[in-house]
């Protein structure tokens, strides 16, 4: 009997490990994504652009793979408290990785387009946005498997930078757009852009406010700033 | 002893009950919310406008209540694979529901923006997504009260109307930029609100997924068109 429940206890140490796993591969896969679609922006890669897209499939098929070994471990293992909050919870991170790589496919089919036309300035904000969104979700990730508050909350620090890139890149194209209509089209789409990196970062400060939540067993997401974790808008 | 079954079977009865009728609770209130502002917009009322934004605080405390209630009933409870299966699924729904309360507080940020300025050209199009996506968001909710599939695959194929409709938004919005730059930065706006209206669908679409994969047991999120339902870009 002993022997029975040491058995039983290994056996589910390795699928929660396993579920961590999956969860650290579909993250840094998703990274790459973002990397891979501001490169195919910066260097005017358009087939590193439709490599992106396509790749949307491999986060979509990790997305399915890890919420079946979710449902799986709590149908038959019945895990208590602490671990069944892990489970619950990484249900809901796949959920924005796989939002995440979606965004990053929307990044590419813009990057796609504007590639098929002459530059119209030179990007300094847009990769600066998407090194931070990035790290961001590297952070909550690693934050994450390591039941770290303190990073956790880093991240949702890291949250108004972003914004803040982003309204300033907006105000400048809107500049642009108001002194060339031959620019507009091309604006609007880095506009797009820009927006997808902002919304990576308010994915990234979702984990990242779940996390708080995991480990303090209590609920930040929505807290008033000063309590807590602001609230990704 | 058999008394005893009856009584834990009628409590968690009532609780799977409780955490169907919060969601349904929310879906109404989110459903209200994308009807005020886009009210709001059309009949320029600021104030109404306002509240919506703040009713935003509503939903998200709703989206902690169901959190918890979920996470408590699988503690407790134990659930079998179906019950199992829709509890944790509900974890997802709410999540959805809260992110378009989310869009739905950006809309209203954007009319009363709008609502300061003159009115750049008669709405047409944008009631008529707002209520296309409305209408989706209800069925999805209604299929997955009744694990009704064939409702939530007509709320699959609702989302290409919408698509549609935002690119035809986008089209006419490009053609008043390039025609006068006075109006690009009401454009940009009305432009955002036809996105927070097509991301709202999305959310929909992603729901009615979650249900057939709740009825059928297999998941045809990410499936290819032909096989079921395509899935939200």
């Amino acid at each position: 009997m002993f022997m029975q429940r040491q058995h039983f206890s290994r056996v589910y140490d390795s699928e929660l490990q396993e579920i961590r796993e999956k969860l650290l591969e579909m993250g840094g896969k998703v990274e790459l994504m973002i990397a891979n679609a501001v490169r195919a922006l910066l260097e005017r890669e358009t087939e590193l652009a439709e490599s992106t897209i396509a790749y949307d499939r491999e986060i979509n098929r990790l997305e399915l793979e890890i919420d079946e070994k979710c449902l799986e471990v709590i149908a038959r293992r019945q895990p208590a408290a602490r671990d069944l909050r892990f489970i619950t919870m990484a249900l809901k991170v796949v959920t924005d990785l796989e939002r995440i790589g979606d965004k990053c496919a929307n990044i590419a089919k813009r990057v796609k387009e504007l590639n098929a036309e002459p530059p119209l300035k030179p990007y300094i904000d847009l990769p600066r946005m998407a090194e931070a969104a990035s790290g961001m979700l590297h952070d909550a990730l690693d934050a994450f498997m390591r039941g770290d508050e303190e990073l956790a909350r880093k991240v949702c620090q890291g949250d108004r930078f972003v914004d803040d890139l982003n309204q300033q890149i907006q105000r400048e194209l809107l500049t642009y757009m108001m002194a060339d209509s031959a620019a507009i089209s091309r604006a609007l789409k880095i506009n797009h852009i820009s927006k997808c990196l902002e919304r990576i970062a308010d994915h990234a400060t979702n984990l990242a406010e779940m996390v708080i939540f995991l480990v303090k067993g209590r609920d930040v997401r929505h807290a008033s700033p000063a309590a807590g974790c602001p609230s990704a808008a």
